[in-house]
């Protein structure tokens, strides 16, 4: 079994029919997308798409593909890169929790960057999408954790071969051809995490999406590699880890699916801050607060939360990420902690920081990572509690269709009109049954002017 | 000092002077220089480049830089792309002896490409050549050769570096984007020796001239990356590496040249068989044998040759690199062992078989790596004998610029005319004080018709 990982994958994205797919699959991978838009379509005007564009533009090829929320069309290459590159940008977009993968990011942009190239229905594109996630998480599976402690990047190292997986089986690439790309791809399988932190670590999603959709092209043409690119002596797997389980790429493959596992975040920065987030967003919807009539914020939370999150004062928006403080008093303050609430303004504004500094925390070992128990006690003396057992965003309690939609809008608000934003909604939610899947991404032009867009890049 | 290597090596490259490089590694530019467009014109025609531009062309962006030997023009990503892998293709460009590196590919291409959209002056080019390659190299000196044991290409990995800093400094770019322009090239760094026999070793410096020109653009651009990409606990020489020396990048940085130990191969195979070829061509020469006077040709050889070359009956092109036997006929009965030597046609033709069948080969392990003796009994049973102490193109006996310059004809010979390849000799010769650098690619574009070039890809 170990000595054919690549081959097996090859053939299980060349013969997997589409009905072979559970239902529960197909709707997640619809769920998926729909996030995927939303994190590229709300990071669409950030900093660095603006940079990378001014860099890249000046060489890039024909108008064949959008990039999501913007006015430009670039060849099908760059808006791979550009659409894989902003759908992480706020680090918001979905996690396959087993491995850390970011799954939709790579092979989405490929995919529907060559979609609006090559038409194809919105079914092929799903089930092109459901291989490409499922070779990569598998791919991920069988090196995770060896492979992200020496210090890759899973998301642009696994992700590539999903983005090349997904385009072959589009491109109708034969089972030789899949086995060229998937080596293609490995030979290319790259990002560090010393990159964490700067504009690398989204552009590495982009990467990803680009070489892969590169890759599938190149095979399409018998541009050959090598025969075991992922289990050979030096292929991917030896050489980019220190410990590896290949059964895990073909055990039960087509049988089980990796996007069901899926998750996606309700707000806007590490997950082990979410169960605070949640009580407090819980109480003040329940409750009605007012940040004024608030005494103290008291939250008992899992050791991580401190260890990771437990900034004080935050200066920036990245670094409000990393302050359950923050996170806290701007769930109570706004309701939300969506990319707004992590702004740079928001973290310097005098009522945040004015409620932050009334937010205590305490660890407490015996709570699980999606628990937290919040105690707000207000002015006159009233005490409102909330124990979280699961976050939202969870396995054990997963965002509903709502959520997403809910998020969604959140993410447009900056850069589409609420019919624009509408529009997408329902033609991801009918998506299975587009004649053509390239439509999605002109949906998502955006219509505001550039002194919106400007304000959204903050 | 082990904590600083990425920005001595910004520095560096930011503030170096031409007149701080030495004559000889001037010179050895321009050797360099004129060896790689020879490799790249020779391949221009190869299936794996036409495979590349069949599966890369529709998506190509203006026309901005040349195709070396070609008559398309792409945008410059593409053009450093394809040029790097051209220049590889044949497997005869140049060679970094203490890493084997092959250190122009990436460099070059990726400069090149550049200089012909942004006009620049000879002497400007070779300076930013000869910065490029001694990052690369030093990068390349400090984790060789546990990285290469590991499994990485160290042309590709290391060459992404060469062409980032080769570019920045052309671009100008200061010593914080340099920093970001390495770090954008080290978490690209990539390439997998499982690649080695396939279409995709070649590929390896493409990316790498390409990968290395996009991070300077986007540098440019203050796109960010990581402040110790290379050394960091999560950077290159830590992730890509099982052992290092980090003094290497920085001990003499800007007092030595590793350019001066940069070396040519003569014949288009490994150098493991060059000293049994140069004899071979000595005596053909000097005794003027013909093949049908032979009676049997006798090598004593060092040990590697028979274990990595012995192949007795090589079936293809490819095959025929790995036979000593093969080589040592050609030599005699073509006076030649380049790329036309070692086709698929070649290797079948009867003449060459009969006489390789008359090759015999033992093996002494007293001979260096680089000698070989030579005993060749012709039918009236005369004998002529030929000690080679350091084959041709080893350190001890380099290519001269007339070796360089014979070279550099044979390769062009199926692509080009005498006149034009004279020509390109001659810019090669006063490169350093053209006003335009780029004009060079232009010299090269293919005069021959389709039938020429076809023949050509043997």
């Amino acid at each position: 079994m170990t000595t054919e990982s690549t081959l097996a994958l090859a053939r299980f994205v060349a013969y997997t029919k589409p009905h072979e797919m559970t239902e529960r699959v197909r709707r997640e991978a619809k769920r998926a997308i729909l996030n995927w838009l939303g994190c590229a379509i709300g990071a669409s005007h950030h900093d660095t798409v603006e940079r990378a564009i001014a860099a890249l533009a000046p060489f890039a090829g024909p108008p064949q593909a959008t990039v999501l929320g913007r006015h430009e069309r670039f060849d099908i290459f760059h808006a791979a890169l550009l659409n894989g590159m902003t759908s992480h940008t706020f680090d918001f977009d979905d996690t396959h929790l087993r491995t850390i993968i970011h799954p939709t990011g790579p092979v989405a942009s490929a995919l529907l960057a060559l979609a609006e190239h090559t038409p194809v229905s919105g079914d092929a594109f799903i089930h092109a999408f459901v291989l490409g996630t499922e070779v990569e998480c598998r791919i991920g599976n069988a090196v995770y954790p060896s492979h992200y402690d020496v210090g890759w990047h899973i998301t642009g190292t696994a992700g590539v071969f999903g983005a090349a997986a997904a385009v072959g089986r589009l491109l109708g690439l034969t089972e030789q051809q899949l086995v060229w790309a998937l080596g293609i791809a490995a030979t290319q399988a790259s990002g560090l995490r010393e990159m964490f932190g700067s504009m690398c670590k989204p552009l590495h999603v982009g990467l990803a999406a680009r070489n892969g959709l590169q890759a599938a092209l190149l095979a399409k043409q018998d541009f050959t590699s090598a025969a075991q690119p992922i289990e050979g002596r030096r292929g991917f797997a030896n050489v980019l880890a220190t410990e590896r389980d290949l059964s895990k790429i073909t055990d039960r493959l087509g049988e089980t699916w990796e996007l069901e596992a899926n998750s996606y975040k309700p707000f806007a920065c590490g997950v082990v801050v979410h169960p605070a987030i949640d009580g407090c967003l819980q109480l003040r919807t329940e409750e009605g607060l007012a940040a004024a009539s608030i005494e103290v914020i008291e939250l008992r939370v899992h050791p991580l939360v401190l260890e990771l999150t437990g900034k004080k004062a935050p200066r920036t928006g990245l670094e409000g990420k990393f302050s359950v403080y923050h996170s806290a008093a701007v769930a109570i303050i706004d309701g939300a902690a969506g990319p707004a609430q992590y702004s740079d303004a928001h973290v310097a504004d005098p009522a945040v920081i004015a409620l932050r500094d009334r937010v205590r925390a305490t660890v407490d070992p015996a709570l699980s990572e999606d628990a937290a128990h919040i105690r707000i006690r207000l002015s006159d003396g009233r005490i409102h509690e909330r124990f979280v057992a699961h976050a939202l965003g969870s396995i054990e309690n997963p965002m509903s269709d709502g959520d997403l939609e809910a998020k969604f809008r959140g993410l447009c608000a900056p850069i589409l009109s609420e019919d624009a934003t509408q529009a997408i909604i329902a033609a991801c939610r009918r998506f299975d049954t587009s004649t053509d899947a390239g439509a999605l991404a002109r949906l998502t032009v955006s219509q505001h002017r550039t002194a919106d867009a400007t304000a959204a890049r903050a």
